[in-house]
């Protein structure tokens, strides 16, 4: 009986350990918790909230009250049914809701921890929104407004993915686009445009909240030139948004970030929790050099929010520990050198190459010269056919209108000509197993004729 | 073997039955499923996303591919890890998340056809929208500034809840407040002010992007006139937004919907999930009066966004059946009949009285006549304590000042004196035996001088 | 932060206080507790345990050390994965599992309260036994047998089921069956042959380890008469070992295992844990009225074993509470006189009756005179292909042989003669629903023909 | 929508082919299933249970009627609620059960699959009952006491655990107890007294049901010689049963199996599915060389019983795969031999050795020469407060009585005097970081004085 008071009061212990360790060092712990035990703080945390009390006899006599009436959902939130947040703040406390409001908070400090251990040390503030990247940047365009009441625009270093273009209208901006360029004639990278920018600035610096750089992007694009951008933003008086989408993953992102941050050339960048840490979609990290940056963002979001990507991303990190995030990190490296190498060969037997682009350590791309669109296009399908999912053909060509604004070529981040490419990526959790089986399916799909071309290396194709 | 064939095959029938009568009908079934099914169709859509595919080996080549790395959080999620949307709309099908576009659809339909069966029939289209109300009526207007592009305004019935007036500022606008007026001597129920409304629109009407009514609401103040505002909004160009957070459970203010709805007076209104269907926190659902307008928000959102407040609202609705939603809903009614009755006989046994406040039937309001601000505020605490959560006392004199915009007497929605008064709600879920534990504590906690003034009517109290 | 860390404590406190207050008291809570809260101390429990401490390094360096690969497993058992039990004993203390120790130990102590509670009182001991009812009878017939080492036969009172009378060979015995008698001329009911009884114990005393008899039942068999066969087991040296199958839900069968077992006249008695507490199949709980011969059984048992039995009983049981539980068992008491009412206005619609079992609440018995044996097998047939489960039609003549003993008219309990029935029972978690349902089937399956019989009276059938 | 319908048609496929194949071949999938698809195939049986249908209305008019009443324990068990078996039979279908008759087929084929292709190819059935090992081997001998009605005892080859002892009472048998004996003069390991076994089968035969050996083993005992002993039994027609509790992971155990089964010489082999599948407590493997064996002993179970067990076993075995499964079990060879060889560098250092026990692969044991007993206990105490389970020390003298037998020296296996010992087992799922953290721990708890001891290596301890 004594041994087991003894073990029952160390548990009790551990959970208050952890809880109040995690609260106030805000860090992941280095080795990884076995998942029972997460689930038991989960359900600690979860006692706490006034929904979830058997020491009385709870009576809830408003409007929202945390009831839930399926088990299924139930179970589905370990009874978490407050949100986080109260109706003036994302970061505040719920008297009714105590637990939910602590594993937000520890949720944004692990979040934080994480940023920081990854590479960008510089951090200082983060919170995971319940919503994703693209609604976060619109959080943060939204945010800004009242620091300069006539602005009108955001600068968009472009970047052909939609919902980081459209979360400028849906924060109330018009759009200014900028094209990227070539980076030298040997390399096929894509850069920021810097005169074109500085001259925008110039012009309209009044009526521009912000200018919406990219780090993470689909090769031949590269991560935007952070501290150029940052200086010029300094200069005119304008915000500096950095979408760092899936970019936590890439050394090169996380230097250029910690860079321009340090020296104060970033006002927030946003990044993706399921594409960094394998969470389901629906929540992104909003991070900041200092700490009132990040209140000012929090305390503009009307009303409570979800709790779950809190949750997924402290349930995750907790089992990872920071000697597992650390591995998965490493890993994703080691296997994009796998993945390069491997497509660096499967070009070749196709006489195409991958295109270089340095500073890419994600995606990459390998030209399809001499095929036409169409047969591009059928590549790209069938081999989405196949099971594979992300890869896609960039054909030549391809004018889209997106909320009135024209983009040509669209799909290669500029609207200079190219002769079509396939672009694939090797982000975290990808094994290499898949990789293997990527480039045997490639192989068996590309058309007989392509391969024929190897032999001939002039240039004349089918 | 014969007899399991067939049962094998008939419960396959079932599933696939179940899906497309679902997808076909959009209708929530009379009876609701045993959880056991709910769970089974649920693994089923998971099964069509391609993170989930077992009869071939996928390939995950692009950024975001659904992986999810903690056991637990796959559990949580059912494995659904690819959200709703696309980048370019919310109901857009994702080619490599086929069960999550199914059951993002599904649970639109069915959230329509609750609304519908409830008692809003006139209306044409719903939206399970994965951010809560206040960001959900924000949404709602960022998306039709492009309708009116010198738009400034955004007219404000004075409501005091903090997140759908921040919900204004967040789309980018600045709010025109027009206080509640009394509605008759005797009666103690807060209208809109129609007037004030009118030389409003008069005025301004090419600035003001919408109107937003309220109509659930604390006590006193009572749904808004939402006929006469609709058609002042048609009149004048501006469209007519309905908060109605958790009114879908009122018979009065889905009757001023249906009504106002009908004859198109209202240009959408948004709900609670949590509110109206006790799932946690986290959704609502946009609903309008035809098709095209729902189409013009769901086009606006930028990106993808969480399943989990689709999934949550599916599972309760299966789980219900049309029968046990609308015994929900009925219980609501019955119980706050007799929540009134015995807050009733508490209120006359302190000196006291119920407001009348006809066309509220969600709440009510005990007046606290001859209290001091102070021992109203201590009586709130004190029943806080004791575990009633979302009971408040609102004392007469609060100044709040919410991003630079005042509110005299707050809490009250409006600036007219009080004497102060107690709130309590009977929203759904709440259950007989809370309103009798709520009743205990209200009289274990009232001041004991409070009772003697039950003997002197005359208005003297102590 | 004061009152979160107050509100930490007291949640910490909370359940340090129910594992306290339910190994100490081992009473059930008198109002059930919210789901989450069982979820929480089970989590809690499961942290106990040596394979999910996470406040050091444990090495596990034996052959069993409850490692769980798979992480659905592992969440389907609250990582709970030692059993119960130890080599020697199922009620000993695992050192390395001292959660799971706490559980079975809580387990059996609710086990008992439960029982003493719906009307057995005088019950001093009992234990969850992770095997149905079946082998737990053997179970206790083996644990005797080194009381009386020449016996070799128990006396089975006939009750046609045949794990019961399996439960003989699998202690090692051989079964005396005695047939049940008709109680009187005027009723149905067949009750015990004690006249049989005492000739055969007289006889064989000396070779019979124990007297193996039955409350629950399906009509027209009743309870045996626990007293009279308990009286003589007394003289006669003989174990009396009572299946109590379903049994605790029916007053009838509680009160004669009370009155019998209060005065010493029962060894131990068994109960399944899915039929009486609405779990999945797998448990059962023995019972006895002197902790001694509990001890006995327990500890017989060779080797460790599931926790699972133990575990769903103490979730359903700290679900309900004491009031949830006593419903429970009153609702069925209510159902069974509608099922009976409704059953018997049925039956004289076709002509036939409800046979007079005063003695059985839980099962009743409609004749089917006139019908043939293959009409009566069909009618079966056809209920059970319309989704009816558990009704069965008796016809008369049928043989069976197990294990080499022959049982004619087998599902009757007895080798008289009869014309045949439809049985059907009202168990706990019936609903009435379920009841109209299946009177409606019964109608529409009914053969025509046998509604014109109601005509006739007479007792001339078609 | 096309595309939708097709992937809808082929996942329903995929669960309709997975099911067959499964059925139909038995066999593990090579790859192992994603959990998701693991989950969704347990809700597609568990549909077909009656309890689960939702395409009628069903009537439980049964006493066992597969309802669940806690949300929390349907969800534990995915809704299957009739455990498997029927009143006579553990394979035998339940009509109002199907899914959990094919479950529990399934798992039975699967669990013959694994001990196949682990390395006993000739085994020719196999099933999964739900009780742990000791329960299952006294199933066996109960299931044969018909064939030889005079047989009252059972050879017990000696090994010190006590489950399987009791299993022999359990049984209705007494044990005749042989102790092993030391292997070579050069060899630590004790092996089997075929001399004594012979002289007692050739007194006794008549009496004696069956032979009990025993594979897997702590050192320095070694698996039984199974065909010697096999050869006996045949000669003098005993049963042979083979306990071969966490054997599977060990290839001389399963060499002998395999060698003594395929010629006839194996009655029955039980195996634990906790200690060789990684799944909690609960269930074991009956597995023998023809299938008429094993239908006698399914055939004798009495009543139905848990699912669990065959439900936790499917789950994992579809999760490993075959290749997963043979990973698991190569891994634990490999970690055997750096456990051997670290124990080896241990013992040095404190003079002592690791016992010769070639044929033991699972377990070592470290001599603890000079060590006085209490200096042993106290080693062993101090180990398992410091996180080590499973290792134990076996010191000389200790004397055991269980249900009146005698065992001298209780722990070696053995009558003969030793030294003292230190065991350590390898079991599948040992990491290699347990083993560091095993010695690290050890080197720690080892006294001063036991280092000294290594440079004196004369024999002569403090």
């Amino acid at each position: 009986m004594k041994t087991e008071q003894e073990a029952s009061d160390r548990t009790a212990r551990c959970f208050n350990r952890l809880q109040a360790v995690l609260r106030r060092d805000g860090s992941i712990p280095e080795i990884g918790l076995p998942v029972q035990a997460i689930g038991g703080f989960l359900a600690r945390l979860a006692s706490l909230d006034s929904n979830n009390r058997f020491d009385t006899i709870c009576v809830g006599a408003g409007e929202r009250e945390g009831r839930i009436l399926s088990p299924l959902v139930q179970q589905l939130h370990y009874g978490l049914a407050h949100g986080i947040g109260r109706s003036g703040n994302l970061t505040e406390r719920q008297p009714k809701a105590i637990g939910s409001s602590i594993l937000s908070e520890i949720a944004n400090k692990l979040a934080l921890d994480a940023i920081r251990c990854l590479g960008i040390p510089s951090t200082k503030a983060a919170m995971v929104v319940p919503v994703a990247t693209g609604m976060a940047l619109s959080l943060c365009l939204s945010a800004w407004r009242h620091t300069k009441r006539r602005a009108k625009f955001v600068v968009f270093l472009r970047i052909d993915q939609k919902s980081c273009f459209k979360s400028i209208f849906t924060a109330g901006f018009e759009p200014i686009i900028i094209d990227g360029i070539q980076e030298t004639v040997i390399s096929d990278g894509l850069i920021t445009d810097l005169t074109a920018l500085k001259i925008v600035l110039e012009k309209q610096k009044d009526e521009i909240i912000a200018v919406l750089s990219t780090t993470s992007c689909f090769a031949p694009r590269q991560p935007d030139n952070l501290i150029a951008i940052g200086e010029l933003c300094t200069k005119y008086g304008v915000k500096h948004l950095v979408n760092n989408a899936y970019g936590l993953q890439s050394p090169e992102c996380r230097n250029r970030i910690e860079e321009a941050g340090s020296v104060g050339y970033i006002d927030a960048f946003i990044q993706s929790t399921d594409k960094n840490f394998l969470v389901p979609v629906g929540g992104s990290i909003v991070a900041t050099f200092d700490k009132k940056s990040l209140d000012m963002i929090a305390n503009f979001y009307p009303g409570r929010a979800s709790i779950v990507p809190s949750r997924d991303l402290l349930i995750t990190l907790l089992q990872l520990g920071k000697t597992g995030l650390k591995e998965l990190y490493n890993t994703q490296q080691t296997n994009f050198q796998v993945l390069h190498a491997t497509m660096q060969e499967y070009a070749e037997t196709i006489g195409q190459k991958v295109m270089e682009v340095k500073m890419n350590r994600i995606s990459l791309a390998v030209t399809l010269k001499g095929w036409t669109s169409q047969q591009q296009n059928a590549f790209g399908a069938q081999l989405f056919s196949r099971g594979v999912t992300g890869a896609r053909t960039i054909p030549n060509g391809l004018l889209r209108t997106i909320d009135g604004y024209e983009f040509l070529n669209f799909g290669s981040h500029s609207s200079r000509q190219h002769d079509g490419y396939l672009n694939v990526a090797c982000a975290i959790g990808m094994t290499t197993q898949e990789i293997e089986e990527l480039v045997k399916v490639l192989k068996e799909e590309t058309p007989k004729w392509a391969f024929s071309s190897s032999i001939n290396a002039k240039g004349i194709y089918p």
